[in-house]
């Protein structure tokens, strides 16, 4: 068995008796009932993931994925491919917005490269299993030996974040025409037209986002792949593949996990789809601007913390809303209650 | 002239110029326009407050104001009138939840005991003006001396904060009863009714919410006032003056202000309604779930940062957005521009 297959088998039930726990901790803390709104249930979401009522949430780890896509032969994305390795090594040189952001929640940022097509990148993680993706309009986007591969990448970098004592996992990505794989695959798995999905990613605006939609609308007319796995692989990308291994082991692993927009959403749809016990493990940092993202959202009967108009990827959006898991831990093991009041 | 007189005349219209240079600094930084969303919109109006692209929003200072309110003696909280006290201690052992909050913004926080009933709490700030206020359904809060004195105590409670090195001022608040004079204020600020901002405030329900919308409502139509520090003097509370005056003298000294819930933005839409060029200092941390904040906050023509269904006061859903200010703030400064990539 691959290790994300035994992953899918290890993800295990969320811990009731924590989160009761939680809520009665919560119920005797000097404030009126429910008046902290989402720190509350926050708190007692995270209790039943850790097991615990002693929440800890550092450090976190910002894990970016980065792959290329076939697909921008179709001119999909308002930036060439070539940007794809330029903004790894922006990464490396910490000049990226998830650096910045990063730095503010003392998370680190390991970058992946599960796939790039241009010259490795000096400071990257070399995990590269081809070049680029094929292109989805007309081919599939890897083979199923290369899928397994991209989504054990995934375990494996979430393996060395847990051993490296990370306590909350942040899967983000980068590859130009990213946003067109993961609409089809999001498509494919809601059955949804490509329009529900296809969205402006980078910039695009007028024809080119019709023409996008068309790409999107063949490359999921041309695949007959329902299986989750198999849907990653026909019309995913590399960095999907892996942000949905990661997501699964994060989850076997009983970590928070804390999903970012539009891609990363994607794939922990994905992981859901292989495995739907790992869904009380996810919390969605934020609502993306990104068409679709809304339509994943409600699939997944997710509430994001934050809706701050962002569509960057990353991870971005996702470590914006940290602080705020942060604040939710701490409230509980903190506050006072009524008894310390004498009431 | 009174201190709170001379912030009116003194608050100074936002700085175009640096709000320009910063658009164009965003403009350049390795990312899709407007990808970063809320983030870049918070740093071109600080940008605008603080009269620089260098933005510094350390550290936060939360002024916690506190006061008692006579119309507590027609049953319209669901805690009783003594509480104000045991909460006053309570922030000052740390306990309550915006300490914990502030402490994970690196803000202190600084309780001034501008108004309430019971024995002074060692570890507050004294200056009282009055013990509590009168019961606005059948009398006047304070006189217009006392009003002016608690305006001028939060002007100087910003001063001191601001020579303390502060560079955000948040305001909060703790006093029983004080939803219900914050919502006779805003009806009378706004024209509104009784009933569209009069809320469950710590916690009422079914007929004790309506006979808090019944006392609101008698306190409005007994107040012929409509001056804002008339109205404030008439129907508000001695800490709802001070964050008044706390707003006017934050906006006067060009300090980012970070308001909190329902009564934070009725003493900030006071503060408009004396000096209408307060508002661009003013930032918005949360959508309270306390009914009628959301009128205020149109009439604002606010968006708040984030909507987290608080509804604790004390400045807390404010302190939760601060790390939001911190992402924008230090965006623009730390992340590299395309031409570092040779773009």
């Amino acid at each position: 068995m691959s290790r994300w297959e035994e992953a899918v088998q290890a993800v295990q039930l969320p811990d009731e008796t924590a989160a009761e726990q939680m809520r009665e901790r919560i119920g005797q803390l000097t404030k009126p009932p429910g008046s902290l709104g989402r720190l509350e249930t926050l708190a007692v979401d995270m209790a039943a993931v850790q097991g615990t009522i002693d929440l800890h949430v550092r450090p976190p780890a910002v894990l970016v994925f980065a792959g290329d896509h076939g697909v921008t032969a179709e001119n999909v994305s308002a930036y060439d491919a070539s940007l794809t390795r330029l903004m790894l090594e922006n990464f490396t040189r910490g000049g990226a917005a998830v650096n910045v952001l990063a730095s503010e929640i003392g998370a680190s940022v390991t970058v992946y490269d599960i796939g790039c097509a241009g010259a490795p990148v000096a400071g990257t993680e070399q995990i590269r299993i081809r070049r680029g993706t094929g292109n989805i309009r007309v081919e599939a986007a890897m083979t199923k030996e290369e899928c397994s591969e991209a989504l054990d990448a995934g375990c494996d970098a979430v393996k060395r974040a847990v051993e490296g004592g990370a306590a909350v996992i942040i899967p983000g990505e980068m590859g130009i025409g990213n946003t067109t794989a993961a609409a089809a695959v999001s498509a494919k798995l809601l059955d949804l037209s490509a329009r529900d999905v296809t969205g402006v990613g980078t910039g695009l605006s007028g024809e080119d986002l019709r023409h996008k939609e068309a790409v999107v609308e063949d490359a999921v007319k041309r695949s007959d792949k329902t299986d989750p796995s198999a849907v990653i692989q026909d019309l995913g990308g590399l960095e999907i593949a892996a942000m949905t291994g990661a997501v699964l082991e994060a989850a076997a692993s009983r970590k928070v996990i804390l999903v970012d927009g539009f891609i990363a959403t994607t794939a922990a749809l994905a992981a859901v789809h292989m495995a739907p016990w790992v869904r009380p493990f996810l919390f969605f940092g934020h609502q993306s601007e990104e068409a679709g993202h809304r339509a994943l959202l409600d699939a997944l009967d997710a509430d994001p913390i934050l809706s701050l108009g962002m569509r960057l990827g990353e991870g971005s959006g996702a470590v914006c809303a940290f602080p705020v898991l942060r604040m939710a831990a701490r409230i509980p093991r903190e506050m006072a209650v009524f008894s310390d009041l004498g009431l």
